[in-house]
């Protein structure tokens, strides 16, 4: 078993078959239970107790005029039906002038608040934070140019002028860690903090299985030759809209090459090493993904 | 072992650690080896010898005016560095009045012809099908509306006005063989072919894990809850950018509630009737997806 990855476990009904009926939208929008939570710039706003984070949910009419239905995504149902919601405040100039706001909460960026957030809180603002993205970054038609509009409460833009349906992108990445007998291939980029090592990670092309994304992105970075691509599991990741797909390959080389320019380092590490690096353990020579990341869970179960 | 799938086992190296130089790229394309594949309208240049198809492979110069770097992908490199590209000549208004074209081969509709090709052109063939039609539909930024020019050898488009980069596009879609003990279950669209039945798809949402994805469309179309989601392995699927992601996954419950307006119909099939479907025994009392589709081989899997 795994354990709970952070940004899964997402628990709403996202009502598919449902939220592309304009009425029936409107109607959970004025539903007197329906929760909203407002996105600032990518920032959910967030409401702590302590050291725990809650995603800041209020109700439609609280927001005023920072509710414009336009900018408007519908999340999902919970269990008992209640209607969720994300909008997207990117228009105020700055939320920490504005009292309806701050008396809400605080917009916090998702990485460095999902220690105190529920895996479940992580996986709805992972949602509401990737397609308020997309739409943000997708305003015009890609066809010819000319401004679209969100329906489907926010899973599609349409073009009025040439008719073109634009649907939220998902990007798969592959995240793969290569092993050889008792020791794993872990890379850095120049830009991570000192001592920073992880699994390798690239985008997958189009036209590409899995399996060959992972043989080449190994290759590209290190030279490094691999098979018996096995997945392990997925999670999204919504910077701004990825899903990390994992696996583990056996190594067929071992002599590391750096070839192209997106890793600064790249080393054989040892079960026992990464065993401390997971414990946090400074002897390890170098630190281990944190457990906010998939990376963190492939070498855990390397291990274990 | 899985048998080779359509549209995998792309032989080429994409070399993207030397593409996004214009100077490299325009260096192979000078190459006097260098050969070069049109689509035209989502269809690539066919050369036919019987029974046996093939890409029609042809040099830069033989092409002519048709032939604009401007729409022109760089597919990879062979295992003798020759470099291979694609190009796209939609603006061509009836092929079949242009002698040089028709000279060179016959525009086929890439799903008919691919049993006819080899499996690592179908692969080829997908990356170029999959990425000009990526080019033809992101013509303009979607975040200002300005026209894109394709940069990095195609797999990038540049704004000039906003300065954004945008990247080709893939689209993970969910393909699950959900079973219960030695049955399967199985739907149909109202617009197949009468009598066609495959597994269970669709389209990964933001923010969602495949293994969510696929407990939520089995969901959807059927109202079948289901637990222990299996990966089983992946197929570019290039209409117009997709990856099948091909999953197994137990059945919890059986009871078949058509929820949403995507399936006709679906049924529990038994393992012996999969046989029959697969063997293309009428006794079945329905067609299996063909051995193009991933769903075929899920099927072959199950019942092995």
């Amino acid at each position: 078993m795994i354990d709970p990855i952070i940004f899964t476990g997402n628990p709403l009904d996202r009502a598919s078959e449902l939220r592309s009926d304009p009425d029936w939208v409107a109607g959970q929008l004025a539903h007197p239970e329906a929760r909203i939570v407002p996105f600032w710039r990518t920032k959910p706003l967030i409401r702590l107790e302590g050291a725990r984070a809650f995603p800041a949910w209020t109700s439609v009419p609280a927001l005023g005029d920072h509710h414009d239905p336009a900018r408007t995504l519908f999340l999902g149902l919970n269990g008992t039906q209640t209607p969720f919601f994300a909008c997207d405040v990117s228009a105020v100039d700055e939320p920490k002038d504005d009292p309806l706001l701050t008396g809400l909460g605080k917009f916090i960026d998702l990485r460095s608040i999902c220690p105190n957030l529920s895996v479940p809180d992580t996986g709805i603002l992972a949602q509401g934070k990737a397609i308020l993205q997309w739409h943000h970054s997708h305003r015009f038609c890609s066809y010819c140019g000319v401004e679209t509009t969100m329906v489907d409460g926010g899973y599609r833009r349409h073009c009025g002028a040439c008719s073109h349906d634009h649907f939220p992108r998902t990007d798969p990445v592959v995240i793969m860690l290569v092993t050889d007998g008792d020791q794993c291939l872990l890379g850095r980029s120049a830009d991570w903090t000192p001592g920073n090592y992880s699994a390798l990670a690239g985008f997958v092309e189009p036209g590409e299985t899995f399996e060959a994304a992972v043989a080449r992105e190994v290759r590209e970075e290190t030279a490094i030759e691999v098979g018996n691509v096995r997945y392990f599991t997925s999670q999204p990741w919504p910077w701004p809209m990825n899903l990390m797909t994992a696996f583990f390959a056996d190594a067929l080389t071992t002599g590391i090459t750096l070839r192209d320019n997106e890793l600064e380092d790249a080393m054989w590490a040892s079960r026992d090493q990464v065993r401390l690096a997971l414990a946090g353990d400074k002897a390890a020579g170098f630190n281990a993904a944190p457990p906010l990341a998939i990376a963190h869970h492939l070498l855990k179960a390397w291990v274990a």
